[in-house]
């Protein structure tokens, strides 16, 4: 409400059920703030409907609502369960059906016949019907003025038709950076930052923006320009400190269609949007999530700023893609298969510390990322371990099994950028990645345990992060976590040593 | 804020450190509102500080606040960075240190010496010296206030002080309910009405409420009254529809200490207040969570209210300890594990649905929910297979088991309540009750499957749920999802076919 304020969102019109009860009874026990002036601070215009049944009233403050040029609260007042003879106005009418007797009575004092039991009253069939009529009308003006803008700007309209058709430009992911082989690397958020640079360019229907943390999340793509009151062409949202306000505004733009809408934060503070993520997911909507500063690798802000148990909590919801890519390559390949989910929402799950761009062409090519799963190389020999990692902790395993494979054991490297789309694989495919005969598996994730047993079976072995982190910077909280290659290396040769 | 205005309370006092800079810029670019005339709007009292760093003026408006019955905020503009020559007044100044250059300067301008680096001034240190005197004379006038009213009301004083040591009345958890075999049986919301009830008669520093539910949550107990504004006196608080300060406050009360403080809501809403859940396990506070309505099994409200993530979600928080109880019984043990627990929170999950109350001379004590998990009973014979339940599903391991030993199969029928309070158990009570050689081991919950693999091991099944839910009565969503005596018989005789 506040940044619709801001924004001057005047299309905005609330209609505020104003019944004064709630379901622990009166709101005068817990809810007596003066909503009205609360909303006049915003920037809203509010507007009064004393008697909420009274229709013409509420049409003449819809009409004035529409006509201001700020969003606008109509608060009307009204009476829970109106007509009901005992329930009107308390509690029971929220959360009880109000049974026969109630009904009848009701039906009785509006002078409605007591048959037919589910009576609609001519008057009202009437207004609906007309209703179809207008409808039509409109959708053909509609139709009209569609054809008229088709014929003088062909172009224009072959493009709004396809944005809200769902479809993306042809060739849009043909021309997206390539990551060259670098052991120092960057950090995904920033090879993000340069995969968003292009796609903003490529697909003019991408909109998103940060919640006040646009430097640290780099989602502020290369030439795009703010929305702002006044300057509504602009692609890029100033969402303010609010993830709550943004996963629902991201949300909306995505059930609005015609666009691919994205929103970014600290992976810690996906907390505070929990029940947006969730409402995406069911309802199928193409929203992206971009979260950086994914572990308590980000080093000094502290356990309140280090995600521990996140990865685990986005994962358990079902219809979410959680991806974790390793380097600027599945980063690419991560925001692809983002793009091309307009169904189904997708968290992008960034470093902020370097890691390094694996040589593409000594391990499998990141295009194995839309797999969920895939093998980096076997080196070695014939596998007799298995290491698996996603993200930040791919290089610790990619260092460690060479090691162990200079030393003449035989090693599978597996990055895991996401368990959801492994899951859509076949059986066939899963069980090339991780083949029943391998049961020495051992996994690491800057993460809570939770979920990684089903991967690594009863005889595998998981480095993970089962306490909340603690300030320092980046390399001294991992080593002091235990999230080493050293450790890495030292467990293998614990688990090849097992029985 | 809007319930501290509500509630009038007067001894809060908020500075806010108006800076007018966030971290994407100016808060021009987002947050425009009024944020004194919102404040207003909730009741509170709003002072301006033109100058934030005039020490006599903030002292004045904190003198003014304290004076008023309502909250106050009082509203200090500042300058970011302020001193800096180059980043004062910019976002540089919230996440970048300003260096050795800025610094230097910025003593210059303040007409500090550059040595020593890290200076002093004796006006700051003598101010700081007198707060060590001060405070000794506080806390003595303290502790003879202290001692006068020990000396007059000994009793009195003598349960104050067992309040703020965190030690809970003698004898508290002698006469709790104890719940008759009852196949019918009640729901764990019901039963956990029952257990607070006896509770908040014999603790009396029991303390809580709802956000909004409480004839959904049973969380009021018998006796109590509100605390509302001039009857602060009461222990029953309602939060109204805040999930989010609920949990915030619930934590306050945990930190302010001699009180032991709960908060219901539905679970599915726990992702409302998943940041301020999350804190009372990072700071070890004995937050009491009480969330019902715990699974599909809620029934009509439909997928919105349903949760299927959840419980892994809670899982996931390191230092949170999540109960779901099967029973009555389960539920009043489940209760003391919270109570007892006063540096840990606690999440209690409870059903809205009816469960049968277990015969405990047939299966065993519910004392054992203090371990996490437990064999209720081998029956049958020898065991050729372990089934394992939490809440709600206890029933049906419980129906298909019998049926499984009266066909001459041997059945371990375990009640897993909670993974943490299991997970603190020794390795030799861990394997009692999960024997290596049972590796036939079928799980239910109504929930997402994740973490459970870790249980169940390689050779084990699951019937989980991983989907969001539908809109329908309790017993038609169970039948539709499978959860059901029946699917779990015949998932035991397909598990127990397997070679």
């Amino acid at each position: 409400a506040s940044l619709a304020g801001h924004l001057k969102l005047g299309k905005l019109v609330f209609l505020y059920d104003d019944n004064k009860i709630s379901i622990d009874g009166s709101t005068d026990i817990a809810f007596t703030e003066d909503r009205g002036a609360r909303f006049e601070a915003y920037g809203w215009q509010v507007l009064r409907v004393e008697d909420g049944n009274d229709v013409g009233a509420v049409d003449q403050a819809i009409a004035a609502a529409r006509a201001d040029g700020r969003p606008s609260l109509i608060v009307c007042r009204t009476q829970i369960g109106f007509g009901l003879p005992t329930k009107q106005n308390t509690s029971d009418a929220h959360g009880e059906p109000p049974g026969v007797d109630e009904l009848a009575a009701a039906k009785e004092r509006l002078g409605w016949p007591s048959e037919p039991w589910f009576y609609i009253p001519e008057e009202v069939l009437r207004h609906f019907r007309r209703a179809v009529a207008a409808g039509d009308q409109l959708e053909r003006a509609w139709q009209e003025k569609m054809g008229r803008y088709a014929e003088e700007f062909p172009a224009q309209a072959a493009d709004l038709q396809r944005r809200y058709a769902g479809d993306l430009p042809a060739g849009w992911d043909a021309d997206l950076p390539v990551f060259t082989p670098d052991s120092k690397g960057s950090a995904t958020r920033a090879s993000s930052g340069k995969v968003l640079d292009r796609l903003g360019g490529i697909i003019p229907e991408l909109i998103g923006g940060s919640a006040d943390l646009t430097p640290s999340n780099k989602t502020r793509f290369e030439g795009v320009h703010d929305f702002q009151a006044g300057s509504e062409q602009g692609r890029y949202l100033r969402f303010g400190v609010r993830e709550h306000g943004m996963g629902a505004i991201v949300n909306g733009l995505a059930y609005h269609g015609g666009m691919v809408p994205f929103g970014g934060t600290f992976l810690v503070f996906s907390d505070y949007m929990r029940a947006s993520v969730r409402l995406s997911a069911l309802a199928g909507l193409g929203s992206i999530w971009v979260y950086t500063h994914d572990s308590i690798g980000l080093g000094e802000d502290g356990p309140t700023h280090q995600p521990v148990e996140h990865l685990a909590a986005l994962r358990a919801i079902p219809n979410l893609t959680v991806i974790r890519p390793s380097d600027g390559n599945e980063v690419r390949e991560a925001w692809k298969v983002a793009i091309e989910h307009r169904d189904r929402p997708t968290a992008l799950v960034l470093s902020r510390q370097g890691v390094s761009n694996l040589d593409r062409a000594v391990y499998a090519s990141a295009e194995n990322l839309a797999r969920g799963a895939y093998v980096l190389a076997d080196i070695g020999g014939a596998p007799q371990i298995l290491l698996v990692a996603t993200g930040s902790e791919v290089d610790l395993i990619v260092e460690a099994g060479e090691r162990l494979a200079g030393e003449g054991v035989g090693v599978r490297l597996v990055s895991f950028p996401s368990w959801e789309l492994f899951e859509r694989q076949d059986g066939e495919y899963q069980l090339s990645v991780f083949p029943p005969f391998l049961t020495k598996r051992l996994g690491i994730e800057a993460a809570v345990e939770q979920g990684w047993s089903r991967w690594l079976g009863d005889r595998g072995m998981m480095i993970s992060v089962e306490k909340f982190g603690a300030s320092a910077p980046y390399q001294t909280i991992f080593d002091k976590y235990g999230l080493t290659s050293e450790r890495v290396y030292e467990s293998a040769r614990e688990l090849l040593a097992d029985e």
